[in-house]
């Protein structure tokens, strides 16, 4: 039944078990569920053939684009059709007079801002992944620059989906604002492919920063950098990045990069600006508010290298992890909670890391109430580190939080939906069984 | 039968005709049509009371802020329920240190800025009158400080609705970001009452810019306008108010504000800085750029008041405008394009203007492409502003742009609905049917 997949897309289809094998795993989650087929499209016509076939044969299908998803987002829950977008990824049209770009959906974020350098724009959200535009759009993806550009919701003006019966919706409209009718532009971002596939988006640019100043500052404690970075929020200073690395993210970050950090809780900033004399002032007064937090070492980035060999730490950390830990798998949580909660949060994660005898790290974006507890288990000790996180999402909830500041519910993280969302799941699942009564769209995520 | 509505909610009900006249009419629909009745509620208590009933007696029920809307949103169509929120002014509770407040529907943003001041936070959402919050949310207000700070989807993390079948829903938390199931909260935000009351909001905060720069800058043309705008929005200085005025709505000001402003078309900028030298700074490169582009004059505002002035000028032009032509009827345009455009659109509007011998002014928030033309007609010529704004949106939809920026759909727009969204106005109304399958929720607005 399968192989007359390959009658209607004949080349584009792929049965090699390697290939198969790819699709069926994430960066994070533990299981790999092989698709029973991969797709690779280069145009909507595909899509549409595929979504054709997928009702006809009462098949699945899940949408992938880098794979570098989180929480089982594209692992199949039964034999499913995987529809790759990695060949459907032309930069489209570059609009720099609306600040805008038209790209299709396997377009990466990395290769996007490659394109644009000549334009003096840039597209700003940054979750670290090298990830496709829409997979970050399907995920509601963001990062360490969201503090000032906001993530995919804000970032996403216009959205061409396909839905299970082949309706083509043009979502949004490429302005900087509209109020016309109901947004369903943000209800397809962030739907996981669950309610629609994604295959063409415009996205705002911005204008390349003038001046930009990144530094480093290290904490005697947690509860201090804390303490900073509230006090850097309520500077309105132009922060663009605002990130915090606990003791062991900087240890693990001097092993495996041959950095000599000071071994201390960290934050690491950047501000952007549009005038020198105004970018040495702006860091000059966040010099003076981390000090009185009581910072114990300020380190600035005076050059392009340095600030880059410090983004590359963080961005790096991940790897950098799981270099120290061989051998074990990864479990990544994700809990944003209201910004006075934090040091709470990040308090109790790392006693229950000690309690539970977990090998953990902490780093986040702090300024946005984000962040992440990475935990590297031995296999056979994985559901400990599953146990780590629903106690910390339970507490996250309990502060006011949520489940998910930024890689989504997918698989994993569908048990908490209903203490998240009471009442509102119910209605969640009726908009699901609307879009897609037959369950043809990436079927067992969020909802 | 309408009586027993007293039976339930007492002197919350009001028959009173002025009551009755004030909630049958916004500040530009021509058209009065008073409500059967109008219930004051005090607690969503009140609400589910009035749900009920109109679902008993078949009668539908139209949410009330301010009045303050443009586009018939809250007209009746039948007889209807006003449900009015002016009384469910508290302000729940401030949340200095999370950047948030929590508010009842009905407090008004300049009360809330008012109780705000002493914490060094406000909410920047300005749409020049003085709605209630929760209007603000069911239209999608935004206005002159979006350019920098954004609307109400960016600047409301949660909302409490009453659905038309009684059941209470939580959308979104107290978070600066989420990625938790579907966004619910950004669908029913300028969903201008018809899916569900809005009961309670969570609003994001931000600190008090320490220095503000105020410019009025004055063009031979509109075209050398609209090109400093886009220098300003390339440079990246951290504008906050960006807005076009044409030549008329300079004099219209001039003779009804008693100031001496050059007849010219302007642009009024404000810009929002952390730092004194900085802000020196921007404002240097800011008047580079507007000369660069032909500027003739410019004024700073150097002092707090002046700063005043100039923006309740701006403000204050609609009525202004209302002032320079009594006995007439006032229409007010929405539409918002791709920056590019602009010049375009404006340049189409007042040719349109001068060929059908209309009286009308255009100002808009020129960053975000978004202005308005204002008309005065006599009544019995009052469809020629409705032939204009159809001529207009129709440029605007072909220039890529949308029927409304900022005010909504309500009543008036609906014909534009089609041409605007395609295929996606029947998932809209899909969408309707689905929450509110009797049609009690402000019927014959939006779908």
């Amino acid at each position: 039944m399968i192989a007359t997949l390959k009658d209607l897309l004949g080349e584009k289809v792929s049965f090699d078990p390697s290939v198969l094998e790819a699709h069926g795993k994430d960066t994070s989650y533990p299981e790999i569920h092989p698709p029973a087929a991969v797709v690779f499209a280069v145009s909507v016509e595909d899509v549409l053939k595929v979504l054709s076939w997928c009702q006809k044969h009462h098949t699945p299908v899940i949408p992938f684009g880098a794979g570098s998803s989180l929480e089982g987002h594209i692992i199949p829950q039964s034999p499913a059709i995987s529809l790759d977008f990695s060949l459907m990824n032309n930069i489209l049209e570059v609009y720099p007079q609306d600040f805008l770009v038209a790209v299709e959906p396997g377009v990466r974020r990395e290769e996007l801002n490659q394109a644009l350098r000549d334009t003096g724009l840039f597209f700003p959200v940054d979750p670290g992944a090298n990830a496709t535009l829409g997979g970050m759009a399907a995920t509601n993806a963001s990062g360490t620059t969201t503090v000032r550009y906001g993530g995919m919701h804000q970032n996403v003006v216009e959205l061409e989906v396909v839905l299970a019966n082949g309706d083509i919706l043009h979502l949004g409209r490429s302005v900087r604002k509209t109020s016309s009718g109901y947004n369903l532009k943000d209800l397809f971002i962030g739907s996981g492919g669950t309610l629609g596939i994604i295959t063409r988006l415009v996205l705002r640019l911005y204008p390349i920063p003038a001046f930009v100043h990144t530094m480093r500052v290290f904490f005697p404690g947690l509860t201090e950098a804390a303490e900073a970075a509230y006090r850097i929020m309520a500077s309105a200073l132009p922060v663009a990045r605002l990130e915090l690395l606990d003791e062991l993210s900087i240890k693990v970050i001097n092993r495996d990069l041959k950095r000599t950090y000071l071994e201390k809780p960290a934050l690491f900033l950047e501000f952007h600006s549009s005038t020198g004399t105004a970018i040495e002032e702006e860091s000059a007064i966040a010099n003076k508010l981390v000090r009185v937090a009581g910072a114990l070492d300020i380190n600035v980035a005076k050059h392009e290298q340095e600030r880059a060999d410090q983004w590359e730490a963080r961005h790096h950390f991940y790897w950098a992890f799981v270099h120290s830990n061989p051998g074990c798998l990864y479990y990544t949580t994700d809990t944003a909670v209201p910004i006075s909660r934090v040091t709470e949060l990040v308090t109790y994660a790392q006693q229950l890391l000690t309690e539970m005898r977990l090998e953990g790290s902490i780093v986040g974006h702090v300024g946005d109430g984000n962040f992440h507890t990475l935990i590297a288990t031995l296999p056979e000790e994985y559901s400990l580190a599953e146990i780590f996180s629903e106690l910390l999402v339970n507490r996250s909830l309990e502060l006011g939080g949520t489940a998910t500041g930024e890689h989504g519910i997918g698989l994993v993280k569908r048990k908490f939906m209903e203490a998240e969302h009471g009442a509102a799941l119910d209605w969640m699942r009726q908009i699901k069984a609307l879009f897609d009564p037959e369950g043809l769209l990436n079927p067992g995520k969020i909802v």
